[in-house]
């Protein structure tokens, strides 16, 4: 199979430049398109700042062997599935994007710049990032936040949403499995949900820091093909790249940048998913996290977020939905079970103390016993008999029903 | 033993009305004085709102008979070693009060108005509300609540907070055994700390929603018996009075007044504890919750709080003590003056200068030093106190002492 010229720019572009890219080549590209941008720098001739800026990878190569390279990257690609997408594509979430193109890189947020292009494997496309939702934590998750990773995930994506993460072991992995798992349940949910007339619901999204050609950890290749099966898979490393410390942190970005909110639900003190929760503030998205056991090492970090105010409680996908508003169904009210007697005024709450639970009282015993005259012991008797909470006998006042001593 | 005048009349008016008092009665009380105001309802010579809102529980009474009354109510509490305190009393709790008074009860807040008095049983006494830490939750609290609740107390009291909570099952019982576990350990801080000349400072203070002669629940009077031993037990109602449902709730604004803030541990969604953290915020106390994890039922109304902005995540006594950073004070007293007087306006600063570091200053002479009108003085004054900056005492003011050192 060949690629078009436009194919064989982007996987260039990626290969130019370590991401993110400076703002020279970004605003270049943006300015004069990937085709022309990618022959300029080929040819040397693009502007100073620029060649620069891609030196580095560039240097002492000529067009055809770059091209050559780019050419590689496709077909790496190609062999696991992936393509290629750019700004302009019909597939491209440039709307997800913005925000980091506001903030120019190594400026406020030195992880900014939007991808030049990404390697993207898979079967459905995320409807990001309204729809989207980022679900990080630690790798070092506990059972219990894997289990709340793994209801949240799953609920959220029976409702439709796009469950985004990093395919790491712990939070991450229990995220991507509990959207596949609600997809395979063909609830009508998960999957291919299209009732809003997106481009196709996907289940989840994994956004590697390494090639899309490696399974990183390997042990999530399985992992990685169900996602890429139900999902997709995105990269905007070229093929080959190792996965390296920095990489995660520029890769988080992108997992913020992909959902409309992010929600952590397990960290420690110094996790990776606290740089992820930061930079989606900064990109203007919503930041939520799980509480948890206040002695868990892996709650500390969530803690930290709500106490110092970054981050609104979530405890389910029912909370995630309030919060998200548009995005999700309606939730079904809670099921509060009130007790009748919890909505009473003071006064109707005092005569309704008064009353006996066996047999009946007469007003006059009632103004006694709740201390109260006359006036408003026979008002507050005409509310709880409304409410069914008192009953007239013949010789006075009853409780319609016994209510025991509320907790507190 | 024969009791007083003043006894006799603290114990007349809570024999008189059930709390919260009506306004008509606290300001006939505070504008009067106790005995006056008990003398003149004794003999049917209060105004008529006052005689209206007391008739139920005197109406058909002579004043020997009402006496009588009165001091039956004084001999139950002599016999579990209580007093009876009111306004005025170098024991009484009058600053805690101030926001109580400043809602008029069946108004905003309908368990507002301050007590007209209260029974007291124990040997120390609460420092509060500066220092003073409500602790509350749940009556069916979790294994994971009692121990959480259990370190927080024990440090706070360590600490020199008291801590103030109900007296039942659950977080409550768990928040006094904490404090009094701390005191029994003889680490120099709890039950009678008192390094900083203040009345002394008590482990733990209970406030009952029965009479002073009662243990309620049953299952702990020896609790309550270790409370007053090492701390105070506190009630606004007559001896031989039962708990009910209301009551709680009213009992509950006493918690919340007499602590500068209330902390909720662990509370089902329907925990009267959250009316007790309700009624903090709307004192103007800072309302504190801890999380747990998301499955547990006795975390949902900690949760609820946090995700709704009404209340500040705590994990432990650090974080407590972070956020109640004037209660802690610093270990040299010029500096904490210096830090608390930051905010205060040119008048209050006037009159703090002027304030005596040794000994008190009449009104009068705080004119004179601070070269302003005796409204502005009060005014002041007024501030300073709610500042925690200076205390009223017998004969004039003074400059608030540094309470205890804090672990932050």
């Amino acid at each position: 199979m060949s690629f078009t010229a436009r194919q064989i720019a982007l996987a260039g572009l990626l290969r130019s430049c370590e991401p993110p890219a400076r703002g020279a080549v970004t605003d270049f590209v943006s300015a004069v398109g990937a085709e022309v941008a990618w022959r300029a720098l080929a040819d040397g001739q693009a502007p100073q700042p620029v060649m620069a800026a891609t030196a580095v990878r560039l240097a002492g190569m000529d067009r055809g062997q770059l091209e050559a390279l780019a050419i590689a990257d496709l077909r790496s690609a190609e062999r696991v599935g992936a393509v290629i997408i750019g700004p302009g594509d019909p597939q491209w979430p440039g709307e997800c994007f913005g925000p980091l193109e506001w903030v120019h890189p190594y400026d406020a947020c030195p992880t900014a710049a939007a991808p030049l292009a990404l390697y993207a494997r898979g079967q459905g496309w995320p409807r990001i990032p309204r729809g989207g939702l980022a679900v990080v934590g630690s790798r070092a998750a506990t059972p219990y936040g894997v289990r709340v990773t793994t209801e949240l995930a799953a609920e959220a994506a029976t409702a439709g949403a796009t469950v985004v993460s990093g395919a790491a072991f712990g939070i991450d992995a229990a995220a991507h499995r509990g959207a596949l798992h609600s997809a395979d349940l063909g609830d009508g949910a998960g999957g291919c949900r299209d009732d809003a007339g997106s481009i196709g619901g996907a289940a989840t999204v994994a956004v590697l820091a390494c090639g899309i050609d490696r399974a990183y950890p390997m042990a999530h290749r399985a992992l990685l093909d169900a996602i890429a099966t139900q999902g997709a898979v995105l990269s905007e490393y070229p093929p080959g790249s190792v996965p390296a410390r920095h990489r995660f942190l520029v890769r988080n970005r992108l997992i913020a940048a992909l959902a409309e909110a992010t929600v952590v639900v397990e960290a420690g003190r110094r996790s990776g998913s606290l740089n992820t929760a930061t930079t989606a503030a900064g990109l203007g998205r919503t930041v939520l996290a799980v509480p948890g056991p206040v002695s868990s090492a892996m709650s500390v970090g969530c803690h930290d977020l709500l106490r110092e105010g970054r981050a609104t409680l979530v405890t389910s996908w029912r909370d995630v939905a309030q919060m998200l508003g548009p995005l999700a169904p309606a939730p079904a009210p809670h099921h509060r079970g009130d007790r009748a007697v919890d909505g009473l005024d003071l006064i109707a709450g005092r005569v309704h103390d008064a009353l006996p639970t066996r047999g009946v009282a007469s007003v006059d015993a009632l103004c006694v016993e709740a201390a109260l005259p006359v006036g408003e012991v026979l008002g507050a008797l005409a509310v709880l008999q409304s409410h069914g909470l008192a009953d007239r006998a013949d010789l006075g006042w009853r409780r319609a029903r016994p209510a025991a001593l509320v907790d507190r």
